[in-house]
């Protein structure tokens, strides 16, 4: 690392490779396991119920209000792990590099994904480093993969709404889609708009533990929105969802870039909500629960399911009136993640 | 999917997604985890210790002989567990698509990655797809995450090679980075390079089974080559390994591309190789048991291991001399996996 700048020797497999990891990417990230440095990291699992995800992280720009793409490949890949209900042990982050690339920007980077996997209290295991040439790719690439542990008896799928359960979000809706572009459109507001990025498996486990047996499905409205999210489940386990436009809560700023960018906030990507379906009776206490946590203060009872009628999601308008809400068609924005 | 060209559109998490993920990837490499499309998958783990690893593969060109990117991304993942004497069971898989990437190559490459996934009894159980606007990536990316099981009494390490050990692999050496190189700048050979691409889980099976507890490290020789994934074994090890150049096998093919492009194949990657080290005393069996497996015809004891000296890696040349073999120094070859 004779320069400031990712070059492509640092993708070889030789010494380059070898002193970036060791320098920039084991010291921060270290653990028995990393530390290795083998094919794969070995360990022992208390419980024989998985999880396993993964997802790659293009998200532009790189650094955003309320995160960067470190943050956010960890915050994803432990949200999607608990979104089935799993607690979330071990990450592996995978990284392909354009060859030019500020060696500080890598620092912060991994320095922020070091930060978010110690308040996610989930280790980074095994990973991976590939340089490409300028332009072969945009900066930086992040795949993250993860496992966590499915508890004893817990079982939430898109495929268990049921009509009678309530529909529960744990606060402000849109955030991450609207910061990015606000982001990218150079827009100003008098609260800035900031990612929710955050992980939400502590959340999750605090809500699981207040109604153990009422809580169908989870799912994190992320790339297409609470809209698209809501469609997916309702189409999964054969339901109609009913929204209230009322009873949706967003930040004025979001209302406000949404109105000047003429984007439905519906439609933009979360990285810290959560949807909860769960049994009309023990909604209020899990509203509770979620209030009670640092991630859920602004969290509201949102709709409600039915038996499937003719379309899978409608929202009623502040107005009175019922509207088919779909699922998103075209592309509102690319590299939101 | 109006017309064959991959884009934004389905990277969108909406209708063009679900499409594009429905029929040319869940239908391809179709199971009980996957078909759910949930955020995870839930599997049961018989078995209380597992291997978990990532790689991602920007491989250029993404179609080569003997592959193509998506039977490297699976080969190599199952490698890199079996490398642990684990035995692959579950892997993700996550594209990086570029704008306008033909259809008919994703179709292709997925194709090839089922099949590959299919004959190394692995399954995919759960993916990811983005895509980015033409310029920012180069045609498909690949990331593939592995989970297996390590059966009780099953420890191999690269920190476990022990004086004494004889150091054998399966084939034939550089033959993946010869090809590559060879379909990049137009050669042609009277043998064509074919990559040794291959899942190595049945081969190493097969050697655990012959000598279960003389063998104490595997590593397959990827980026930097077999000089390279040497020094790492004999550093982590803290031993000495002396190779001798008489006994390393390569094909006539590989031998006049190396010179021909001034290369030394000991720093190509290899995609189907294992480097085995294990007791001398066992080590004849070990050869028998490579000779009789298909991925092992060409197996070769390349070497031994002794206490460290001056340096961690020697090869005894043709003409008698012993010369320091180090790791790779600098990039001999970008996106070579």
């Amino acid at each position: 690392m004779t320069n400031g700048y990712i070059e492509l020797d640092h993708g070889s497999g030789g010494i380059a490779s070898n002193e970036l990891i060791s320098s920039m990417i084991i010291g921060r990230l270290d653990n028995e396991f990393l530390r290795l440095m083998e094919d794969s990291a070995v360990m022992d699992l208390p419980g024989t119920r998985i999880a396993f995800t993964t997802d790659s992280y293009v998200v532009d720009p790189i650094f955003f209000p309320g995160g960067d793409i470190g943050s956010l490949a960890v915050h994803g890949t432990v949200n999607d792990l608990s979104m089935r209900g799993a607690i979330p042990r071990y990450l592996t982050l995978s990284l392909i590099l354009e060859e030019g690339l500020p060696m500080d920007h890598l620092k912060r980077i991994i320095d922020s994904a070091a930060d978010a996997a110690g308040h996610a209290e989930v280790i980074v295991v095994a990973g991976d480093t590939k340089v490409v040439p300028r332009g072969h790719a945009d900066k930086i690439f992040i795949n993250t993969s993860g496992i966590g542990i499915v508890p004893p008896g817990i079982s939430v799928s898109t495929h268990d709404a049921r009509p009678g359960d309530v529909i529960l979000v744990n606060g402000n809706i849109g955030d991450h889609g609207m910061a990015i572009l606000a982001c990218r459109e150079g827009l100003s507001f008098t609260s800035p708009i900031k990612s929710d990025s955050a992980p939400l498996n502590s959340l999750v486990s605090t809500l699981l533990k207040a109604a153990p047996n009422s809580v169908h499905c989870l799912r994190d409205p992320t790339r297409g929105g609470v809209a698209t999210a809501l469609n997916e489940i309702a189409i999964n386990s054969g339901v109609t969802a009913l929204i209230e436009e009322d009873c949706l809560p967003f930040t004025a700023s979001v209302k406000s870039a949404s109105e000047m960018l003429g984007l439905d906030p519906l439609y933009a990507a979360n990285e810290g909500k959560v949807l909860v379906f769960a049994s009309a009776d023990e909604a209020p206490q899990i509203l509770t629960a979620m209030k009670g946590h640092r991630l859920g203060k602004a969290a509201q009872i949102i709709g409600r399911v039915t038996a499937r009628s003719a379309a899978p999601v409608f929202i009623k308008t502040r107005v009175g009136g019922t509207r088919i809400l779909p699922m998103l068609t075209g592309e509102q924005l690319p590299r939101i993640c």
